[in-house]
Protein backbone atom coordinates (compact mmCIF):
# COMPACT_ATOMS: atom_id res chain seq x y z
CA UNK A 1 0.00 0.00 0.00
CA UNK A 2 1.31 3.36 -0.67
CA UNK A 3 1.66 5.85 2.40
CA UNK A 4 -0.76 8.86 1.13
CA UNK A 5 -0.22 11.25 4.35
CA UNK A 6 0.54 14.42 3.12
CA UNK A 7 3.91 14.66 5.48
CA UNK A 8 5.12 11.31 4.09
CA UNK A 9 3.89 11.98 0.52
CA UNK A 10 6.10 15.41 0.61
CA UNK A 11 9.24 13.42 2.71
CA UNK A 12 9.12 10.73 0.02
CA UNK A 13 9.02 13.40 -2.83
CA UNK A 14 12.00 15.13 -1.35
CA UNK A 15 13.92 11.71 -1.00
CA UNK A 16 15.73 12.63 -4.33
CA UNK A 17 18.52 14.51 -5.49
CA UNK A 18 16.57 15.30 -9.02
CA UNK A 19 13.63 16.54 -7.29
CA UNK A 20 15.06 18.64 -5.58
CA UNK A 21 17.46 20.23 -8.28
CA UNK A 22 14.71 20.78 -10.12
CA UNK A 23 13.05 22.06 -6.88
CA UNK A 24 16.37 24.38 -6.66
CA UNK A 25 16.01 25.43 -10.08
CA UNK A 26 11.96 26.05 -10.01
CA UNK A 27 12.71 28.61 -7.12
CA UNK A 28 14.74 31.08 -9.68
CA UNK A 29 11.15 30.99 -11.80
CA UNK A 30 8.68 28.64 -13.18
CA UNK A 31 10.13 26.16 -16.53
CA UNK A 32 8.64 23.83 -19.08
CA UNK A 33 10.16 20.17 -19.45
CA UNK A 34 12.18 20.70 -21.84
CA UNK A 35 14.35 23.33 -19.82
CA UNK A 36 14.29 21.35 -16.70
CA UNK A 37 15.61 18.91 -18.27
CA UNK A 38 18.98 20.19 -20.09
CA UNK A 39 20.84 20.66 -16.82
CA UNK A 40 20.28 17.29 -15.84
CA UNK A 41 21.68 14.71 -18.37
CA UNK A 42 18.63 12.93 -18.36
CA UNK A 43 15.52 11.89 -20.53
CA UNK A 44 12.51 14.33 -21.17
CA UNK A 45 10.34 10.97 -19.73
CA UNK A 46 12.85 10.71 -16.82
CA UNK A 47 12.23 14.59 -15.76
CA UNK A 48 8.35 13.92 -16.28
CA UNK A 49 8.11 11.45 -14.01
CA UNK A 50 9.70 13.48 -11.64
CA UNK A 51 7.74 16.22 -11.97
CA UNK A 52 4.55 13.71 -11.65
CA UNK A 53 5.73 12.72 -8.22
CA UNK A 54 6.58 16.69 -7.26
CA UNK A 55 2.76 17.69 -8.61
CA UNK A 56 1.44 14.40 -6.96
CA UNK A 57 2.82 15.63 -3.65
CA UNK A 58 1.44 19.52 -4.37
CA UNK A 59 5.14 21.14 -4.86
CA UNK A 60 4.80 21.77 -8.30
CA UNK A 61 1.85 23.33 -10.17
CA UNK A 62 1.65 23.13 -13.69
CA UNK A 63 0.40 25.54 -16.15
CA UNK A 64 -2.61 24.68 -18.59
CA UNK A 65 -1.20 24.92 -21.65
CA UNK A 66 -1.14 21.63 -23.12
CA UNK A 67 1.93 21.53 -25.12
CA UNK A 68 4.51 23.16 -22.63
CA UNK A 69 2.65 23.12 -19.03
CA UNK A 70 5.55 25.29 -17.53
CA UNK A 71 6.46 23.95 -14.26
CA UNK A 72 6.07 26.43 -10.82
CA UNK A 73 7.10 25.69 -7.63
CA UNK A 74 4.52 25.30 -5.01
CA UNK A 75 6.48 26.10 -1.36
CA UNK A 76 3.45 25.71 0.64
CA UNK A 77 4.33 21.67 1.63
CA UNK A 78 7.81 22.56 3.03
CA UNK A 79 5.66 25.28 5.51
CA UNK A 80 4.42 22.12 6.72
CA UNK A 81 7.52 19.97 6.52
CA UNK A 82 9.19 23.35 9.17
CA UNK A 83 6.73 23.17 11.21
CA UNK A 84 6.96 19.57 11.98
CA UNK A 85 11.15 19.94 12.12
CA UNK A 86 10.96 23.11 14.57
CA UNK A 87 10.25 20.55 17.81
CA UNK A 88 13.58 19.14 16.92
CA UNK A 89 15.24 22.26 16.83
CA UNK A 90 16.21 21.93 20.14
CA UNK A 91 17.90 18.84 20.10
CA UNK A 92 19.76 18.93 17.60
CA UNK A 93 21.03 22.77 19.43
CA UNK A 94 21.44 20.62 21.96
CA UNK A 95 23.78 18.04 20.50
CA UNK A 96 25.68 21.25 19.13
CA UNK A 97 25.99 22.41 22.76
CA UNK A 98 27.67 19.06 23.95
CA UNK A 99 30.48 19.41 21.48
CA UNK A 100 31.33 22.74 22.19
CA UNK A 101 31.18 22.18 25.91
CA UNK A 102 33.51 19.16 25.13
CA UNK A 103 35.64 21.00 22.76
CA UNK A 104 36.53 23.96 25.87
CA UNK A 105 36.95 21.56 28.22
CA UNK A 106 39.45 19.48 26.04
CA UNK A 107 41.25 23.53 25.57
CA UNK A 108 41.17 23.64 29.11
CA UNK A 109 43.10 20.63 30.08
CA UNK A 110 45.45 21.74 27.17
CA UNK A 111 46.06 25.56 28.06
CA UNK A 112 48.07 24.08 31.92
CA UNK A 113 50.48 22.37 29.05
CA UNK A 114 50.83 25.17 26.55
CA UNK A 115 51.52 27.62 29.54
CA UNK A 116 54.90 25.32 30.59
CA UNK A 117 56.28 25.72 27.14
CA UNK B 1 20.04 1.42 -7.53
CA UNK B 2 19.16 2.86 -3.89
CA UNK B 3 20.32 6.25 -3.60
CA UNK B 4 22.66 7.22 -0.96
CA UNK B 5 23.38 10.79 -0.84
CA UNK B 6 22.95 11.60 3.07
CA UNK B 7 19.53 14.31 2.24
CA UNK B 8 17.67 11.89 0.36
CA UNK B 9 18.42 8.99 2.74
CA UNK B 10 17.40 11.13 5.94
CA UNK B 11 13.77 12.57 3.67
CA UNK B 12 13.29 8.74 2.48
CA UNK B 13 13.30 7.49 6.46
CA UNK B 14 11.07 10.35 7.10
CA UNK B 15 8.41 9.40 4.51
CA UNK B 16 6.69 6.94 7.20
CA UNK B 17 4.38 8.07 9.75
CA UNK B 18 5.09 5.43 12.29
CA UNK B 19 9.11 6.45 11.51
CA UNK B 20 8.11 9.98 12.51
CA UNK B 21 6.01 8.43 15.30
CA UNK B 22 9.23 6.32 16.69
CA UNK B 23 11.39 9.72 16.73
CA UNK B 24 8.53 11.48 18.56
CA UNK B 25 8.40 9.25 20.79
CA UNK B 26 12.69 9.06 21.23
CA UNK B 27 12.51 12.57 21.43
CA UNK B 28 11.25 12.24 24.93
CA UNK B 29 13.93 9.75 25.92
CA UNK B 30 15.87 6.74 24.80
CA UNK B 31 13.67 3.44 24.51
CA UNK B 32 14.10 -0.56 23.72
CA UNK B 33 11.95 -1.94 21.12
CA UNK B 34 9.79 -3.22 23.40
CA UNK B 35 8.45 0.21 24.78
CA UNK B 36 8.50 1.58 20.73
CA UNK B 37 6.11 -1.38 19.45
CA UNK B 38 3.81 -0.66 22.33
CA UNK B 39 1.61 2.27 20.99
CA UNK B 40 1.73 1.42 17.73
CA UNK B 41 -0.22 -1.85 17.52
CA UNK B 42 2.61 -3.29 15.34
CA UNK B 43 5.00 -6.55 15.57
CA UNK B 44 8.19 -6.45 17.06
CA UNK B 45 9.98 -7.14 13.58
CA UNK B 46 8.28 -4.28 12.12
CA UNK B 47 9.50 -1.90 14.86
CA UNK B 48 13.11 -3.09 14.13
CA UNK B 49 12.85 -2.94 10.33
CA UNK B 50 12.23 0.84 11.43
CA UNK B 51 14.57 0.91 13.48
CA UNK B 52 17.11 -0.33 10.55
CA UNK B 53 15.70 2.23 8.16
CA UNK B 54 16.17 5.36 11.07
CA UNK B 55 19.60 3.77 12.14
CA UNK B 56 21.15 3.45 8.36
CA UNK B 57 19.66 7.58 8.12
CA UNK B 58 21.82 8.52 11.63
CA UNK B 59 18.28 9.69 13.07
CA UNK B 60 18.98 6.89 16.13
CA UNK B 61 21.73 5.41 17.65
CA UNK B 62 21.48 1.81 19.26
CA UNK B 63 23.02 0.81 23.04
CA UNK B 64 25.17 -1.64 23.17
CA UNK B 65 23.44 -3.74 25.58
CA UNK B 66 22.88 -6.82 23.23
CA UNK B 67 19.65 -7.72 24.56
CA UNK B 68 17.92 -4.71 24.93
CA UNK B 69 19.84 -2.04 22.51
CA UNK B 70 17.70 1.01 23.33
CA UNK B 71 17.05 3.70 21.04
CA UNK B 72 18.03 7.08 21.21
CA UNK B 73 17.19 9.98 19.32
CA UNK B 74 20.45 11.95 17.22
CA UNK B 75 19.03 15.11 15.84
CA UNK B 76 22.14 15.99 13.43
CA UNK B 77 20.56 14.83 10.18
CA UNK B 78 17.57 17.13 10.93
CA UNK B 79 19.55 20.27 11.16
CA UNK B 80 20.82 19.52 7.39
CA UNK B 81 17.02 18.94 6.33
CA UNK B 82 16.68 22.65 8.04
CA UNK B 83 19.51 24.37 6.59
CA UNK B 84 18.01 22.94 2.56
CA UNK B 85 14.84 24.23 3.79
CA UNK B 86 15.53 27.50 4.88
CA UNK B 87 16.24 28.69 1.24
CA UNK B 88 12.53 28.09 0.71
CA UNK B 89 11.12 29.78 3.41
CA UNK B 90 10.97 33.19 1.76
CA UNK B 91 9.03 30.94 -1.40
CA UNK B 92 5.85 30.22 1.53
CA UNK B 93 6.07 33.27 3.27
CA UNK B 94 5.87 35.09 0.12
CA UNK B 95 2.83 32.82 -1.04
CA UNK B 96 1.42 33.54 2.43
CA UNK B 97 1.60 37.15 1.89
CA UNK B 98 -0.12 36.54 -1.57
CA UNK B 99 -3.18 35.10 0.51
CA UNK B 100 -2.84 37.95 3.03
CA UNK B 101 -3.40 40.76 0.23
CA UNK B 102 -6.07 38.58 -1.71
CA UNK B 103 -7.87 37.85 1.68
CA UNK B 104 -7.27 42.30 2.82
CA UNK B 105 -8.45 43.21 -0.75
CA UNK B 106 -11.64 41.25 -0.48
CA UNK B 107 -12.35 42.76 2.94
CA UNK B 108 -11.75 45.87 1.21
CA UNK B 109 -14.38 45.08 -1.52
CA UNK B 110 -16.94 44.03 1.49
CA UNK B 111 -16.67 47.19 3.34
CA UNK B 112 -18.64 49.47 1.94
CA UNK B 113 -21.24 46.37 1.39
CA UNK B 114 -21.28 46.39 4.81
CA UNK B 115 -21.22 50.15 5.93
CA UNK B 116 -25.20 49.72 3.42
CA UNK B 117 -26.08 47.44 6.30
Amino acid sequence: MITTDTLSLTFSALADPTRRAILERLSHGRATVLELAAPFRISLPAVSRHLKVLERAGLIARGRDAQWRPAQLQAEPLKDVSVWLERYRLHWEESYERLDDYLSEVQKKQKPYKEQE
